[in-house]
C-alpha cells in the first residue's frame, strides 16, 4: 500500500499532526512516460508552513485540504516507463509527504552515486542554494567585514555562516542553546554564536560585533531583527529568505524602519531561491560539492524515521527544536 | 552690515520662525586664501528638518544651538583672496542662512555662465542628482515599467517622474491639490497623477497603475507607501531618499513589512546624496544640462523673497506647501 499524508484543516498558528490525516491506497502503476517512485527522505523546511493556508504567499501555490503535503524528496525510481530514468535510480523529486508518488519526470533531477543521498534536501539542495545565493549575490560580505545569522544551526544559516567564513568574513550566529552555540563555534567555525534564550540579546550582540554588522541575513524577524537594526554599518546588506519566528502569526511582519534604512543607505532584498535555479544552480552544485568534498562546509541533519512523524517534525521545525537540517526517513535506502 | 539665520530651539514636531533667530554682524574680510561670497540665493529642502536636532540623522552633523543654519545656496564672490576664483563669479556653496560669507574654496563649485543660477539648487543640483541616482541607478526603470512618485512636483518627484518618462516608463504622481496634479500631467508629462488629499487613494492608486509597480521612489513614507505596497511587482524596487510624511514624529517610520518584501523579491534600497557627488555627479551634470537645454526636462520653482522668510518657506514645505523647488532669493543678481 502507498501511504499518503493530506492537508486535513487550516491551522491557526503551530500547524500539528491534528492538521493532517493518513491514509492508504493501491500503489499506483506509472502510465506510459511515467515512473513510480518510493520516497527514501523527504525534507521538511519552514516554508511549508506557509502552504498551509486558505491564500498562499504568492511565491508557490497553497496545498488544497485534501491534497498531499508538497514537499522535496529523495525518491528511488522503482518502476520505469520513461526513456530517461531506469529502475534502481536517485532522484531529487517533489513528492510530497508520501512513500509511493508518479511522476513524468519534468520535476526530477537525477542525483548519480552519491554518498548522502538527503544531502540534495539540505547543504546540497534547496537550503543551501538560498543560502549560497543570499549570502553570496545579495550579501556580498568582503574579507573582514561582519555576517549575522541567526537559525546559526539550521539547514540555511550553518551553511550562511561557513560560506562567509569561506570569504574571509567575521561571523556571529545566533541560535536557541548551548548546544547549538557550540556545534556553530567549535564545529561549524563560526567566531561566536549567541543563544537567543538568554536576556539581553541586543547587548550581546553589541558586544559580539565591536565593528558593527555588514551583512544580517534575514531568515528569523522579530527580535533578532530588532536587535541588529542599531548595529548595521552603513551600506549594510540585508537579504531576506524568511522570517521564520513569524509564520504561525496573522500579524504584518516589521521590517526595517525607514530612518535606519536611509541613515545606513541599507539594501534590503527578498528572494525566493524558486526564481534562481536556471541561471545559478549549476554553478551552486559545482561549488559546494567542491567544498563538501574539501572538508571545507559540514552539513549536520537531524533526522526522524517515519512519514506519520513529518507533522510533528514539522512543529519541531517551526518552534526551533532541530538541531540540523530536518529529514524524515520515509523508507530504508 | 550681514545677517545670519541660528539655531534659536530644536523644534518638537514643525519647525517656524520661532525656532531661529536672525542677527547682523559686520561684514567680514576675506583673509589669505579666503573668498568672500554673497548669498544670491539658498535652498529650502526637507533634510533640513533632521539637522535641526540635538542628534542628528548621521548622514550629516546637525546644527548646533546658536549655530547659522545650514543650507546650500548660489552665491556671488565679492572679494577674493583666493588664486581660483574672482570677484564677480557665480559658484554653488554651502553658505547656509546668512546673506553674507566667508569660504575657502573647498566646497564651492563654479557655477560658469550659466542662464538660471537658481536651478543649480533644484533640478542641476542636489535634488535633481537625487532624482538621478535614485531612480537610473537604483530604480532602473525599463520601457513600459509603471514608476510611482509622491511629491510629486517637488524638486525631486518632479524630476524622477520626467526621467522615468525619458527611459519609457509610465509614470504615475501624487501630489497635493488639484493643480499640482494638472502640472504633473499637462507640463511635466505625467502619465497620471493623483490628489493625495482626496479619499481613497489606495483604490485610486490602483485603478492607475492597472499593470501593478515597478519602482516606487519613496520620499515621503506614510500612507502612500501603505497604498503602494500591495500594488508592487515581483522585484518592484524602492529607492529610498526620504520621507518627508515623518519628518516632524519622534516615532519610528515603519518600511515595508517582511512578506512584502519577500514575496515580492522587493529590493529596498536606502541612499544619501552625498555619498554619489565623486562618483556620479559629472554624468549627471553633464545629461541633465543637455536634457534641460532640449527642453525635455522642465524645473518649476517656488520662489520666496528675503532671508527672513526662510524659516516659514521651510514650515511650508514641510507640510507640502511649495509648488516646485523652494528657493529664498536672498539678494539680486
Amino acid at each position: 500500500m502507498k501511504h499518503r499524508l493530506t492537508l486535513a484543516a487550516y491551522p491557526q498558528g503551530l500547524p500539528g499532526p491534528e492538521h493532517f490525516h493518513l491514509d492508504s491506497q493501491p500503489i499506483p502503476e506509472p502510465a506510459d512516460g511515467q515512473v513510480l517512485l518510493r520516497t527514501l527522505y523527504l525534507s521538511v523546511d519552514p516554508y511549508q508552513r506557509n502552504l498551509m493556508a486558505p491564500v498562499g504567499p504568492g511565491y508557490a501555490p497553497p496545498v488544497p485540504l485534501g491534497g498531499v503535503m508538497v514537499g522535496g524528496t529523495v525518491s528511488r525510481v522503482v518502476a520505469s516507463r520513461h526513456a530517461g530514468f531506469r529502475p534502481g535510480e536517485l532522484v531529487l523529486a517533489n513528492a510530497g509527504w508520501q512513500d509511493y508518488s508518479l511522476s513524468d519526470g519534468s520535476d526530477l533531477l537525477a542525483l548519480g552515486d552519491v554518498k548522502q543521498p538527503s544531502h540534495a534536501l539540505g547543504g546540497l539542495g534547496m537550503p543551501g542554494f538560498t543560502a549560497y545565493v543570499g549570502l553570496l549575490d545579495i550579501g556580498q560580505p568582503k574579507p573582514g567585514e561582519t555576517v549575522v545569522v541567526a537559525a546559526a544551526t539550521g539547514a540555511v544559516g550553518s551553511v550562511v555562516g561557513q560560506l562567509a567564513k569561506l570569504k574571509g568574513a567575521r561571523v556571529v550566529g545566533i541560535a536557541g542553546g548551548a548546544d547549538k552555540c557550540r556545534h556553530a563555534v567549535e564545529v561549524l567555525g563560526f567566531d561566536a554564536c549567541l543563544d537567543r534564550r538568554e536576556p539581553e540579546l541586543a547587548r550581546r550582540l553589541a558586544e559580539a560585533c565591536p565593528q558593527g554588522i555588514d551583512v544580517y541575513f534575514e531568515n528569523v524577524g522579530g527580535d533578532v531583527l530588532a536587535a541588529v537594526l542599531p548595529l548595521l554599518n552603513l551600506n549594510a546588506r540585508m537579504p531576506v529568505c524568511g522570517f521564520i519566528s513569524h509564520y504561525n502569526d496573522a500579524a504584518p511582519v516589521p521590517g526595517p524602519d525607514l530612518a535606519s534604512v536611509l541613515a545606513k543607505r541599507i539594501r534590503v532584498q527578498g528572494f525566493i531561491i524558486l526564481d534562481h535555479y536556471g541561471e545559478r544552480f549549476d554553478a551552486f552544485r559545482r561549488d559546494m560539492g567542491a567544498w563538501l568534498a574539501e572538508g571545507r562546509i559540514t552539513l549536520r541533519e537531524d533526522i526522524v524515521d517515519g512519514l506519520e512523524q513529518a507533522p510533528a517534525a514539522l512543529a519541531r521545525l517551526l518552534q526551533g527544536g532541530n538541531f540540523g537540517k530536518t529529514v524524515v526517513r520515509v523508507s530504508e535506502s
